[in-house]
């Protein structure tokens, strides 16, 4: 745990001030008061009110300066026009944390933006670290804290959470509570004009009491710096986030809320994959995933046991288990003489296991999943149809007349069953266990798992795709052993000098001659090519290449060259040559210089780019490329610099990474050399900060070997 | 409503005989017996048991010869050897319509598949017909009949079911209770040893009541059927199909579950979107889904309003809403006008609208849907947010010392709400509203919602994909509003005569130049080409075709020719011809004929293929050709015959089919002429038996046009 980051005292004061609690129940300040006092909270709460002498049983105190003791922490819910003094006075009386739910700034326009900025500066005149404006606080169950306005019914968990939406820790609390999700800490961060998602994540990822973490996020406005922090934590705990943004109604619904940076899904996407986040694409899925990752033992392989007591869900079940990555190996004859005599004949008990419709319900909860754990011959367990007390009551309007009277209470309390026998087997044989119900949290089935951190799901194919999580986080994990130091070349002064000479005349592109000079001045593989000025330099081209020749316009005022006459392929004779390279001259209404190259020939067509954004600083894309790269749009993105493993996984993680392979008589791609090409290029656009733009395209695959044949490098 | 089909009085007996069940409230068959007393079936029910001589307060009758009355439908839950003599027995009695929820049939092996012939042949020589074995039976809500084993708790509905797996209609009858999903009619299929799955949509096709339909699948036994009855459903009312197979594991699952036909989950993908059936991947969204399409007006645009009290699920759902295919029109300065006084300062109103958190429940549930629903902006919402019971229960143990004793039960009777206002909106003006609540059943907003057939989900994600579904149901109808007649062209007797007498010379292939004759005289498209049986006729082929060739080994003794010397391109003299042809013979090792054709040049590849697959009968597959094809592997396929609108659809269908456009100097496919090809190929597959396989690849496009460059025909 760090005790020195901001947040660790902001989640564990001893005494908190609050300024907007009266004693009107439905007004925001007084819930966000009667959180903190009624849920369990150990230490003291001091109202702040200019008039009531007493707010909802304390002592009020009219101003910050007569409070009794320093508090450790404020909490403001009062109009945005008071939050500035307020600070300044809890800055003057000593308090360093604060939490400001009130909104209004930022995301109300420029004089909104001003009042965050003069906010800003106010507290770090005092050294006040804050949380907020625009927040629902902080959720810390391990001291029974909440500040949020709704009641928190939450023993202590193991998920952490950081949310850019205050309703996924409020809101949604009485909906975790049913489906026994519990936080660790939960963080709203609001605006985060002081304290961002980055610095919450960091936080958490030291805190012990948190075993996996969930983002929300609409936006980050460091992504740099989140990506350095999340690839600290990932090794340790998993993180799974969802991203919302990138859509035009979703930014402009986000922008308006929180106002945070909305960028192309697709540089999110590569950010998450470079950190070895999780991402999932719904906020039931965040809690889902992350309570499984957060409350389930590490999968050490990838076999599942399905086990039901009804076909469909168990067909479901298996079906999306192998959908998702999983293998469902047929048992040993061992294993299934030991489940035989448990199940009806003729029942399925290869795995998956159908005991079919029955009423001894040990046999599916407990006996069956403690063989198959013993048996070492699997490394998960998904499990549909445990049920009691939910089919009992379900049942009982039919039987009551049948009882004489006997109650459902009754009832429930004749047939006792250990339920924790089946509960308590993940921790056991620390092997994760994945719990289907269509009783969800109606059963005491449901309540023993969730007391016993074992998840549940209302349906089959929510539990086997929750499993599955793990699985993601296994193969991360399994990633990140890999050695992952970022690659830089060193700078070369020589394509150095070339742009800024370049830069120096005024030019915003290169020509494709010497963008590809800076290129193989790092190395990497072009098309022997020479530049011919004039006719009489074409045959020392000629014989420097050989034929097939492409014959090229090159020049930095024409950077797109396709459809204008400019570019001849194939040109297999002098006489053609000669013919090519007038047309050039002509269709480019100029004297221009052409560029003469080896023919590279390929069925398989790549690309490799380099961007300077506003938000993410240097980017690195790899994708299909070749005439049809944008159709295709077959691309993914990472931030440079980057690692030779992360160029590794650029390429498993196109769309159609399978064109690597050896199809038909073509090699295997020298996927070696093409990641050194994507981990180079990083290193150039990182060295040069005079390049705004490396677009290499198309890399063609020569026999197996990547050979660069067309680039242009545009300046900044 | 189809008063002659066979489940027509199955499902609306007025009497009953029920024969398993006895007076233990346990035993499977009594369970079932209980369903039909207690869930307000007003016909009456006739227990049969040997010694009882009372059954459930009922007169329980010695045998079936005894009953005082034909029963309209009989009910079997016993031992699966005392099946077949009951059949009998009440076939002697005159019952027409039997349900046999025993299993032990088909999916225990060949002797209980045998016992379920004779189970068959003896129902049909009295003309019985019946469902089952291995099934649940049914639910008719319209006169509360259940004979499932779980209670209904369900009034009536619009939703119709038709199940593979029992558990579906009936461990889930809580699960849909509390969701307000509520079954028009549900059936229970079983082992379909008489009446289908194909049957039971064929009943719900004509059934008023029934206002979409869901199915689960876990195979299919007559594909073809199932296509023609759900393409006759498809213009009246949404079909909704969740199909698990086609995995490893879930064939191994499923064939010992329901022993049904499994089959890759690629030629089901195409069965469903030929029969414009919207496919689903959880029950979750099956059940939800359908319920969306059987309670919702039809959407007549796909312009949606995002409507919130909170940011987070705003942005979400706009988010998944756009990924979905909504758009999300920002709204006109007219309707913001209107909705600017109901919202605080500064909260977006533009569309998404966000209030923001609000006690004033009546804004975001009726007064500003009803302004977005008047205004014509919008083709559907989508509402997340509105609570009230849910909430206040929620905060209730917070407040409760400040009110004086004042009971939850109070509070809630002093906050008043008409909750129809908001519920009544949809069909007020016809416009489909779903709903996201995290509060879901437990709020009574969600209560009136499931009572005026407005679909309540858990998520806001869920509530936006759910809606998506209409969109689905809107693309369907406007494909299928297209001209859809089968396409088939006449008998071509050359193509004929030409495989029978390959067949009589006990060919199993034809060559390539014959496989094509047999494609030319259907009037497709073939580069020129010759078949040179010697050197002495290369040069008519070369003054024929001219250069540049291909030469290709032909022969059909020689399938497969990649990879072995047996195909030279771009041959450009008289030279290389002669050359390649003598290498061509060399590397064959026999004298072969060679096929001279012209090359055709393109960027883009296709294939078009038809196969006679045991289940599904004649298939026709569309996708990337090439040497790639298979790496790439994105095929779609439909069942022969077909429409020219179903091979639009399929060349639409692929994931690359953004290739089709003008990409930089290259035109658009010409689209007609691919779709003729498929419907060609479908229609020469389907007129000559002897066709077991006909494979084109590569298609190859040249400038606009398609051009079938490879063929193959494989004999049955």
């Amino acid at each position: 745990m760090n005790t020195h980051h901001p947040l660790h005292l902001l989640l564990n004061p001893s005494s908190i001030a609050i300024v907007g609690a009266n004693n009107n129940p439905m007004k925001m300040g007084t819930m966000h008061a009667l959180s903190i006092l009624k849920d369990g909270f150990a230490g003291t709460l001091y109202p702040v009110h200019p008039r009531e002498k007493e707010v909802l049983g304390l002592v009020a105190y009219p101003s910050v300066e007569k409070l009794p003791v320093v508090p450790d922490l404020a909490i403001l819910v009062v109009p945005s026009s008071e939050i500035i003094n307020l600070v300044e006075e809890f800055g003057k009386r000593g308090t360093r944390r604060i939490i400001i739910i009130t909104a209004g700034f930022r995301e109300t326009g420029d004089k909104g933006k001003a009042e965050e900025e003069r906010l800003k500066e106010t507290a770090a005149r005092y050294g006040i670290r804050f949380l907020g404006p625009n927040c629902m606080g902080v959720i810390n169950t391990s001291i029974s804290l909440n500040t949020t306005v709704m009641t928190l019914n939450m023993k202590e968990g193991r998920l952490g959470m950081v949310s850019q939406s205050g309703t996924y820790i409020s809101q949604t609390l009485s909906y975790l509570a049913k489906r026994g999700i519990r936080f660790s800490k939960a963080i709203s961060v609001g605006n985060s004009t002081d304290i961002s998602l980055t610095d919450a994540l960091e936080y958490l990822g030291d805190d012990e009491a948190t075993t996996a973490i969930a983002l929300y996020i609409e936006g980050i406005a460091e992504p740099k710096h989140f990506l350095e922090v999340a690839k600290r934590i990932v090794p340790k705990k998993p993180i799974v986030a969802q991203y919302v943004g990138g859509s035009i109604a979703g930014a402009r619904a986000s922008q308006s809320h929180t106002g945070a940076l909305a960028a192309s899904d697709h540089l999110y996407d590569g950010l998450f994959k470079q950190a070895g986040i999780i991402r999932v694409y719904s906020v039931e899925d965040l809690y889902g995933h992350g309570w499984m990752l957060a409350s389930q033992p590490r999968l050490k392989g990838n076999r599942v046991a399905v086990l039901t007591n009804s076909g469909g869900p168990g067909s479901s079940m298996a079906h999306t288990c192998e959908k998702q990555g999983f293998i469902i190996p047929e048992f040993s004859p061992h294993l299934r003489k030991k489940i035989e005599p448990l199940v009806p004949p003729h029942a399925p008990c290869g795995n998956p296991v159908d005991i079919t419709f029955s009423m001894d319900v040990e046999v599916l909860s407990r006996k069956i999943p403690e063989i198959v754990m013993e048996s070492g011959e699997v490394d998960a367990v998904v499990l549909h149809g445990t049920m009691r007390s939910g089919f009992i009551k379900a049942i009982y309007p039919h039987i009551v007349d049948m009882l004489n009277g006997i109650s459902l209470e009754s009832i429930l309390d004749m047939v006792r069953i250990d339920f924790s026998a089946s509960a308590s087997l993940p921790k056991k044989y620390g092997i994760p266990m994945a719990i289907s119900s269509f009783f969800d949290f109606e059963d005491d089935f449901t309540t023993a798992y969730h007391a016993h951190d074992v998840p549940v799901y209302d349906s089959p194919e929510k539990a086997a795709i929750a499993l599955a999580s793990l699985l993601r986080y296994r193969e991360i994990l399994q990633r990140v052993e890999n050695k992952n130091d970022v690659f830089l070349t060193e700078k070369r002064q020589f394509a150095e000098s070339l742009l800024i000479t370049a830069k120096q005349q005024g030019q915003t592109v290169l020509d494709e001659f010497h963008s590809k000079r800076i290129i193989a001045s790092y190395g990497l593989p072009i098309a022997d090519e020479v530049l011919v000025y004039g006719e009489d330099e074409l045959q020392r081209a000629i014989e420097t290449i050989g034929f097939p020749l492409v014959l090229k316009a090159c020049s930095h005022t024409i950077p797109h060259k396709t459809g204008k006459g400019l570019i001849f392929l194939n040109v297999n004779s002098t006489a053609e040559c000669l013919t090519a390279f007038r047309n050039i001259q002509t269709n480019a209404g100029q004297k221009v210089p052409v560029l003469a190259s080896r023919m590279i020939k390929g069925e398989r067509e790549f690309m490799v780019g380099f961007l300077r954004h506003e938000l993410f600083g240097g980017v690195v894309l790899f994708g299909i490329g070749g005439i049809f790269a944008e159709t295709i749009n077959d691309v993914t993105f990472r931030l440079a610099p980057l690692s030779i493993s992360d160029a590794r996984y650029m390429i498993e993680d196109i769309k159609h990474a399978a064109l690597l392979q050896s199809v038909r008589n073509l090699p295997h791609v020298d996927v070696n050399a093409l990641a050194n090409i994507i981990a180079v290029v990083s290193s150039i656009g990182v060295n040069h900060p005079h390049i705004q733009e490396i677009d290499i395209n198309p890399i063609i695959i020569e026999g197996a070997s990547p050979v660069i044949v067309d680039a242009l490098i545009v300046l900044k």
